[in-house]
């Protein structure tokens, strides 16, 4: 796999320059200003661009050209922006990616409808790539958007429920997270002009990876440090989140460690001063370790789902982000 | 035109009952409960589901099959329904169609969510009615919650503006109430199979409908009653809404008239106890007669533009509801 390093970068680099020239297009000059400014403010702001990534590199994968997808690309990361901005509002974030939220720079209205019209323009992009493919294509798109809406749903549900099992809480990072990263795969393979064979085994690329993003995130948010992820670290126990993390420990613990954790619930979160104890609970019980072989347990489902696929430099590929995303600090 | 009178109700009955039900599957048993529940709640509250019929109406007049058309006519009604549930968010609205708005029943990050589902779910529905016109109906749809969130966003914008044109002021509603109305045209014509120079009567229709509909909303919020309404009168004054008829006022007012109106803008709306007084003012003013004026001018613009449609008992049906709205109490 090693073999493909540096073409994957030369891949990554350029890809990324495209999809982002697109993304200030994509906002800049509309009309009216009080309405497109924050989102363009908050786009702007960076991120990994990993979605649009995923839909280029599965178009590649099927053997489509790019230029067909550049549109759709734009349209992923402007649906997962939304997500972002409203999430920020109910989850009382004050930064991300080193920047102030939306709701925190402006106001709640500013937020609610930079998010909304951040869905709007998604669509405008998407169905700008899909000719001839527009209701399976737009499908997939509505159906990973419906199922982010209830993830988050669910997630805020968790927040206030004293039992929440592992199973149910995979179900909801699926949803919260997995479908639209396995949507930009689907997305890809369809305007690739792949064969249903192939945008299924994508499709279960993108889900699994997605899961194991997931479990990532949960725990860079307190193993992370604040400049590499661009907010607070610790920020799921003080908002009282229902992490694979706390799940896990949760599970495991007994006596008075038990006890430390049911107060996250009872309290409904922890003050920030609280934060390094939970770490050495956390490291105590081992959760880090079983949060790691969660990840790894995930993102082999996701290798194992493209070995199918015939392009080797593209399996090298897939194999290559996979890696980057076990490894990333942010 | 009053022979069709009868007929008219017996579609608007029929087919609302058809619509009603639709909509009330469209979200329940769908879970997680905390994401539906409160939408439906919302939904089932009632309207008069003016855009669902509107698309139903533009079916029938291109001579295509109502059974086409039905999700899609759920589909416009849950779009306008999410608009309704995040700008009373945005507005701070207590009340709506006599029932608790979402996020005073529930709270806001369950407002905001729930009117994200309904735009997801949305577009869930319309992509079952469009095989083969999916890219022309999306994109459509698409434009109108473009415009949709563009026309909130300049309306919350000139809330706080000194000077607001009434050009501008139309504009706006163009983009917050009439693009929806005039897309629900565009739809049913579209899917029922119409020719483009049908489409494009209707969707004149539908705008200029849409603009006689939204200055009737300003008149209808400071003349109408409270139970009619189902939402406290005169709130667009205690908000300090740029509508028609303030910014009329403020065109024709002089001396202490217009100090009176000033003080709206300077206060950012008024107290509860002193809309009579500005009720009283309007009345002086004329202003009341001014809106009525106008809202004939731009139904009359609707109704010209199906003067050409070849199906005599829809042009009819088309005039009655045009006849419906402008007498409405609600």
């Amino acid at each position: 796999m090693g073999r493909y390093e540096k073409e994957f970068k030369n891949f990554l680099d350029r890809e990324k320059k495209i999809v982002d020239s697109k993304l200030s297009k994509a906002l800049k000059k509309r009309k009216p200003e009080s309405l497109y400014e924050p989102g363009y403010y908050f786009i702007e702001s960076g991120g990994k661009r990993l979605r649009p990534l995923l839909v280029l590199l599965s178009v590649k994968a099927v053997g489509g050209k790019l230029d067909k997808a550049y549109n759709a690309a734009a349209a992923v990361e402007l649906l997962h922006n939304f997500t972002l901005v409203h999430d920020d509002i109910m989850d009382n974030a004050d930064k991300r990616r080193n920047i102030v939220t939306i709701h925190k720079k402006y106001d709640t209205p500013t937020a609610i409808l930079a998010g909304d019209s951040l869905v709007s323009i998604a669509y405008e992009y998407l169905l700008k790539d899909c000719n001839g493919t527009a209701k399976k294509v737009l499908s997939a798109f509505t159906k990973s958007l419906i199922e982010v809406c209830e993830g988050q749903s669910m997630d805020k549900e968790f927040e206030l429920r004293e039992a929440v099992s592992i199973d149910e809480y995979i179900l909801m990072i699926q949803k919260k997270t997995a479908a639209l990263i396995e949507m930009c795969c689907i997305t890809g393979a369809i305007i690739g002009g792949g064969k249903e064979k192939e945008i299924k085994s994508l499709a279960k690329f993108g889900k699994n990876i997605g899961i194991a993003f997931q479990i990532q995130d949960d725990l860079l948010d307190i193993i992370g440090n604040e400049d590499d992820l661009g907010k607070f670290v610790g920020g799921d126990l003080i908002e009282g989140k229902k992490t694979f993390l706390f799940l896990r420990a949760l599970e495991i613990s007994k006596g008075i460690d038990k006890d430390k954790l049911l107060q996250v619930i009872q309290n409904k979160g922890i003050e920030p001063e609280h934060i390094q104890s939970y770490k050495e609970l956390y490291q105590r019980l081992n959760v880090f370790t079983d949060a790691e072989n969660e990840i790894k347990y995930y993102t082999n489902l996701a290798l194992k789902s493209i070995e199918k696929l015939k392009n080797e430099k593209c399996r090298g590929f897939f194999a290559l982000l996979a890696d980057l995303l076990i490894k990333r600090r942010k």
